[in-house]
């Protein structure tokens, strides 16, 4: 049994707690901390907490508690991190790590230096989906990866300091571009270097500082590219899809509005339908087990199976540190309007492989384009001579 | 914690185990029983269970068990209940609860004569989307239900002894007929009486004495429709869809093909693909969580809950029986060519409620039947006449 | 070119004459004739059609038109169609041809007798899906046909006579049981003989004395099923599916809610969305081309290609006479409450084939019942004894 | 009737004339133009064309023809549009109109000048549902357009010629770019300007010159941004699907993989599936009717009916050398790795209208940035101080 302290009573804090309890597990989280007493009691009593305070170096402190999870707001990540690392305690830090990769890089030295358990909990990691997906790219079924978009818009976030640019860091990249781009890089590889990144961001909708659209790709050592797509300002609920495709290949998931259950209403209901749906009548598309679907029970299986069994989990402050490096480049894009080289004062990837490109013989003089079965019946092969390059065609 | 005896080393036992033991819970299988040593054995080694036997009477009488989990072939199921009962331990028995209502029966009065805990581990009331359906159902989002369509269709069974139709007690209605039926059940309402039956079944492909292919209707006392479903010749891999309809709203729920996740893969993959799978190549359909998709998870974090809580859970063996009965009228239906009634010597449920049908008055002298836009952009409105039953339509 | 008379100026009318116009075609509805005057000449000023009249014998005596189409109510069909046999014209009448097998027959002697083209306007055999998928079915693509469920269902029709028992000639299975019938059956085979049906019917909703919703299963002699699904009852606006079932493949076609178009509107929308869509705003399903989709255009193509090449269109009266066979032996079974024989004193089919069945040997002992992938990667087998019907399994 | 010549015997001149002639029109090709004579009188024979001819200035001299059609290879539509516009034929260009803005800017100065009727042959603006969607976003059903995303990907082109960079003027962006940037561009409107565009191209798989893959952001000068997503190197078929999200709303259609119709074959067909389909086994998504969903049949409709009404068509060459003015952006801006600016000598559209990005009120202190039901069941409300700009919440 783990024994948790839970920073922070906010919508992420219930559905980190409804994880962690879910499904009979035997872990528990004991204390809860919140700036306001109100929302630390309400918790407790709402999610069977047995402690609560106000206090997070108390919090931190406490000698019943094995792991601290950090769920507050994003100017308040470093300040928690580094105490709990300094208290000694394993920290799961909720996503973004940092506002920056300087703060990332501050909370990374921290628990390294401490020589602490850390997890960086990036949900989208982990829904079943994309686990059983990652495993097909991992096995080859996809050949080699040359494209990824991560999709995951909604009509805003549900904190108000979300969209306090200063507070927050950034708006829709912050809040879900982090998501976005680390979900391709898992697909990528995850020893493979991001080079660079050219974004686009802008307020379209909002009367807020921050950016409520944008669209980057990042690319890749070895010529892929992770194309993150995040607005606040999309209607008709949230979107959170993935798609992959590789040289043989191709991966669809799609984890919220179209999997499979349809409602239609029409005297509507009163009643929570799904996370930022916008309409509680006509057709609806609920989701069945949110919290398994966002990937909550998973991720949580892996950081404290983890702990339990002294490795590192899937995701650390490394990789919340790269993330972070990257959204850095994106803001610094949108205002250069150019491609930015990401930096990465840190870097404990692989050099890229050279085994790309290579197209096998057709014959001894040619190789082989492209092969289609035709309306008439007829397969048609495009070839190109391997000296010439001359390009010619012919039936099967 | 709870400690648990497993009758049956096979697949289901597999599934069940994974479920029971998922995602850090609590419960764990204790004991393993399979009429083959090297069965047992090799279960209890792959899955962690620590002790195995191969006599049904040493593993219900072991004292360190709390929970019997008969997962064993139909014709066993009887003489394993009576066991664990007698031995006063809580049962929970696979679907179909018997081979006949004869068998349930039996079963039912065992449990209930011992006192013990008793549930039907019905799983397909349990997957993330039926309970959310449910709940919307019965929070009355649908208005009335009317219909319902459960459909479980495959290329067969993996077991050799599901092709025996005296060890299985039939073909694809015993074996599928129960999930279908108690889904349509539970979106009708547990307590409205099933009253009669008309069933097609017939061997249509493949070399055995069972139906490898039916379809029913089973007739509620308020007049809606739960219709089954249920092949063993199906192609494409397993098809598991529900459709529920009411008098206000629609509810569709696809659990298995069409569920946000596809592949392509050119070169095919070596590696399992999801349960009943045709294809390794080309267009796939994962499914991203198996054991959560078909309920397991759920259905058993409700049984072990109403332990702990001495309550009922969702599914007993009252509810084995009904389904029981209404296969045995199903089968008589297919025998005689007409509408079977369902017998029910033991029956709890309501009187059907006669709140039903009432049409609200559109003005003093009519009711009306519909209203519709037309490509032209109008309204239109079919009028009754409440006095002389005259039709008429009008443009809002 | 072709010159076309259209008797009766409803909704069918206007979906006729927009596609028999489209896309630039050759060919011209030159008379519409109506009851009411006022109809008709809004009717004829809206569809550029030159001439009007209220009376069917000066519409199907115009010696400057070639074809007369019927699309009156039901109980005008066989009026209509026999005045038009006797002037000699070639006739084309919408679906079902008559509201009993007995007027169907009439109506196929008086074509027969007199000499002249006949086409039974149904149009849901001719959708691009369903063409093609005919094709594929034809081809061998999907082995022998094992099961075709039909669907349609809607929340009622527009039409005030439609709701009167006695003019439509029944409810939803004379609406829409016509058009799941012959899809059945186009897919089934048109020359295996319907032998017999099992058919539910009820009045669950609507205060008519007609059935809203039925459900029958309609056996071939091959021992194919042909289900047909209809309601009045349906939320949700229109659900149009065919699913096949063969012993080597499956086919899907949905032509109406989920055909890949999907539209949120927060402010909703004043404009036609698609036919019997239910709501406004929301997500809505759209559909691109609705008479491409319901198969007008094909459908008049092949009928006036018929006429100009002398031959056989898909559907003729014949093919009406069928479905309404189909439809009295539903109704007798409704109230018999079993299976009733297809009473058919023309049949023009063939005798079924006897190919049925046969299983190929896996080894000299064994047939296969079954292989499939299980979840530890190892592919299962499982045979049958041919001699003694033992059931084993191995693993490749 | 039409009388026309069609310019090129391939595949896309079978697509044409398979729309011309399909479904009983008045208009016929009566002669076309191949360079190799065996290939043009091939075609004649298949498709019932009366005469054919190796020279291009033959044909567009023949007093017969009123329209001349020009589905060449991209390095000679300048050449045949040219001799067309020289003999005063109506000339419609397939796309994309030239391999540069400045081959464009030339032919549309010499339609202009002869004063000819000229159609580009956008087809991708044409299907069934992309017509009904400019229909929702003009009448206002989205709001204001904020972003567009449009894909064509697929394994590569049918000709040979089009893998030669020389000759077509580049890879997949000359190839399908250009329908993805007249869709986004119909959506937002075609009377705003598009400012300036970032892309990304590469030469990722295929041993060729020319990017195989490319994506794109064209930023218009009212925001709005249309991103083309267009690759070589898509495995699982064609993928072509559009994205429009609006201030209002959101709209997706899908023209191609996921369109509502679905089959499985165990044993395969060895007939033609759907244009660009990889597989003949297992999960197959036919297309019901291929011409339609292209668009081709509405296209020439359009075309047509516009010469006929002496009206300008949908698209004409000014918009193919819009087109290409992006493109040629594109290109540069994969060199210079920033976002470049569309330069076009002659701009026909509107300046910007300023409504945009007004919010409303919700009392006299605040604006609404954001309202949600909660899990909880409340409605959450996110406000915005307008004088301070402070953010608090409140539920309803």
């Amino acid at each position: 049994m783990t024994r948790i302290a839970l920073l922070g009573a906010g919508l992420i804090g219930s559905f980190y707690t409804q994880a962690l309890h879910g499904a009979r597990s035997r872990d528990r989280v004991e204390l809860v901390c919140s700036r306001s007493a109100t929302n630390a009691a309400a918790f407790a009593a709402k999610w069977g907490v047995e402690r609560w305070t106000t206090s997070i170096d108390e919090a931190v402190a406490d000698e019943r508690i094995d792991v601290v999870i950090v769920a507050l707001p994003n100017d308040l990540h470093k300040q928690a991190v580094i105490a709990a690392a300094q208290a000694g305690k394993a920290v799961l830090c909720t996503k973004p790590l940092g506002r920056t990769a300087e703060e990332a890089l501050q909370m990374l030295r921290a628990v390294e230096e401490a020589g602490v358990f850390h997890g960086y909990l990036e949900d989208l990691v982990y829904p079943p989906k994309t686990l059983k997906g990652l495993q097909s790219v991992q096995a080859g079924d996809l050949g080699r990866i040359l494209w990824v978009r991560s999709r995951e818009t909604h009509p805003g976030p549900h904190s108000d300091w979300f969209w306090d640019k200063e507070r927050a860091g950034g708006g829709a990249i912050i809040d879900m571009g982090c998501h976005c781009i680390e979900i391709a890089r898992s697909f990528i590889g995850k020893n493979v270097r991001p080079v660079e990144v050219v974004c686009w961001g802008d307020t379209q909708v909002h009367p807020i500082e921050s950016e409520d659209h944008a669209v980057g790709m990042v690319r890749y050592e070895d010529g892929a590219i992770g194309q993150f797509e995040v607005s606040w300002a999309f209607r008709g609920g949230m979107d959170l899809r993935d798609e992959v495709a590789g040289t043989e290949g191709t991966l669809w998931m799609n984890h919220w509005l179209r999997t499979g259950m349809e409602m239609y209403t029409a005297k509507g209901t009163s009643r929570y339908v799904a996370e930022k749906s916008e309409s509680n009548g006509g057709w609806l598309f609920p989701v069945g087990d949110e919290v398994a679907a966002l990937g909550y029970s998973n991720m949580f299986t892996d950081m404290l199976d983890a702990i339990d069994q002294a490795r590192e989990p899937t995701e650390t402050f490394y990789d919340g540190y790269i993330v972070n490096a990257i959204m850095d480049a994106s803001y610094r894009s949108i205002q250069t309007k150019r491609w930015e080289p990401i930096e990465l004062p840190i870097w404990r990837g692989k050099k890229p492989h050279d085994d790309v490109g290579i197209v096998p013989d057709f014959d001894r003089e040619h190789v082989l384009l492209k092969q289609e079965r035709m309306p008439d019946g007829r397969v048609k092969l495009i070839l190109r001579n391997k000296v010439t390059g001359e390009l010619t065609h012919r039936f099967k």
